[in-house]
């Protein structure tokens, strides 16, 4: 999916936002934001926004000599989906259709977005749960299962923190043993890394790489020699989010898109509404 | 009232906005936007936000060779509040406290502004009536007629299109022989000019006068000598909106400010949440 020119303000608004949020005194933002601006204006266009994104964050990281801004913020989306697994694990087993459950659940994770306009913060998903049940699904969860189960080699592009944890329950009701799990390979906006899955206790049940970029996306150009093995590998791929779904849209392989639709841009390429909750084959 | 980091986002915003509203082929967008991130990356922060968005729009008119790109956007905002005028006269003939509604109606034609994010589209206006007679007005009406009564000079500051006909309806329960209204020089945004003044029937009921300038709110070292005798002159200055507000807050005159709380920047310097109805002398 190439960039459109409404991304353009929602890049500032999003680089504004994370500046604000590692640098109290509003002045000091002045500087940084100025080189943002000047870098959005002067980037290429017509990539996919990750690339934009993954330039901005690149620079705000050097610029504020932040390693990883959302450190605290990932923290705070894992500590708060920890707490919500047994909950969740009761969602699913209560259930007359588990596997939809966890489908729904893994959709619903991806609001944890720190980077989309629309989002939930870590404290509203709780009462966000109760609201996954009842929202119309736009795709078939059993077709996941049934793919699957005929796969040899699953690849999982996981997304943000937080949300791994909702992907942990559905990775769990899929055969584990032919499942590895990517992540990026450095941390970017409040994306999932390693660290991220070991924390979700995902290296336990199923193998897991990064994917040595820095995109919050999947730009395979970018990614590492073991990743694009992997990748290339895979006779399925289950891809979770708005950046993974923006950069490998185009890709000619079969891929399985799981997202919450969460910008106006994405929902007309994708033909759903704002807000939709989406399993595409 | 100082441009606030906040702001520079929404001047981006609003400057996709109007290149959006102005240029079809999202292509051709390209060019003017980047430069305008350029702009703003390069303007002087320390002013008022009128003060770039004077910068912003000038380059928009140039570059685009369109000397007013809002004009189909203010005969629209004159047309339907033109059409709603016996209604408001009704609402006006009809209470019990005439001044308050007809402050009311004044301070809600705010709503009609391209510029903001939190803004009404012409064709909500007549919805929106209803709901202006129930919500809290910060202020005492009545203050505004006293005062009124007793100054020699009046200088009101029109705000935008549309806008100045719930304007004529508050300036004709005032004594308009004292009164000289002011609109901006140029256009800008949807900012009233003397046409909206005169389409508006403001010029059969009190002196009106062009302020020389071409920014969307009233910064005074860029008005012209009648203006700023005028002004001076002026023992009560009404002044309208958003715009006016941010160039005036900081004035040693005494004003009485009739606007709508449109954006969180201004609801923190005024102390009036969003949405506020304010009139604060």
């Amino acid at each position: 999916m190439k960039t459109q020119y409404e991304c353009i303000p929602c890049f500032v608004r999003q680089a504004s936002e994370v500046l604000a949020m590692i640098i109290e005194d509003e002045k000091s933002r002045e500087r940084p934001m100025r080189r943002l601006l000047v870098e959005i204006a002067s980037s290429e266009w017509n990539g996919t926004p990750p690339a934009i994104a993954q330039q901005l964050h690149r620079m705000i990281r050097e610029m504020t000599d932040n390693k990883d801004p959302y450190s605290s913020v990932k923290n705070e989306m894992n500590r708060i989906a920890a707490e919500l697994m047994p909950r969740m694990r009761e969602m699913i087993k209560d259930s007359d259709n588990p596997h939809e459950v966890a489908v729904r659940l893994a959709i619903a994770g991806n609001l944890l977005d720190s980077g989309a306009k629309t989002q939930i913060s870590a404290e509203e998903l709780p009462q966000h749960l109760n609201r996954i049940l009842a929202q119309k699904l736009h795709g078939d969860a059993e077709s996941l299962f049934q793919e699957a189960e005929h796969a040899d080699n699953i690849l999982y592009l996981a997304d943000n923190a937080g949300e791994i944890y909702l992907d942990r329950l559905l990775i769990e009701m899929l055969p584990t043993q032919k499942i590895t799990v990517a992540v990026r390979g450095k941390p970017v906006l409040n994306d999932a890394t390693m660290e991220d899955a070991e924390q979700a206790g995902i290296t336990e049940i199923a193998r897991v790489i990064g994917n040595g970029s820095d995109a919050p996306g999947t730009i395979l150009e970018d990614t590492s020699p073991e990743f694009k093995s992997c990748f290339e590998q895979a006779d399925m791929v289950i891809s979770k989010g708005q950046g993974n779904y923006e950069t490998l849209s185009d890709c000619r392989k079969r891929i399985c898109f799981l997202l919450t639709v969460k910008c106006p841009v994405l929902a007309r390429n994708i033909g759903e509404s704002l807000g939709s909750m989406v399993l595409k084959i």
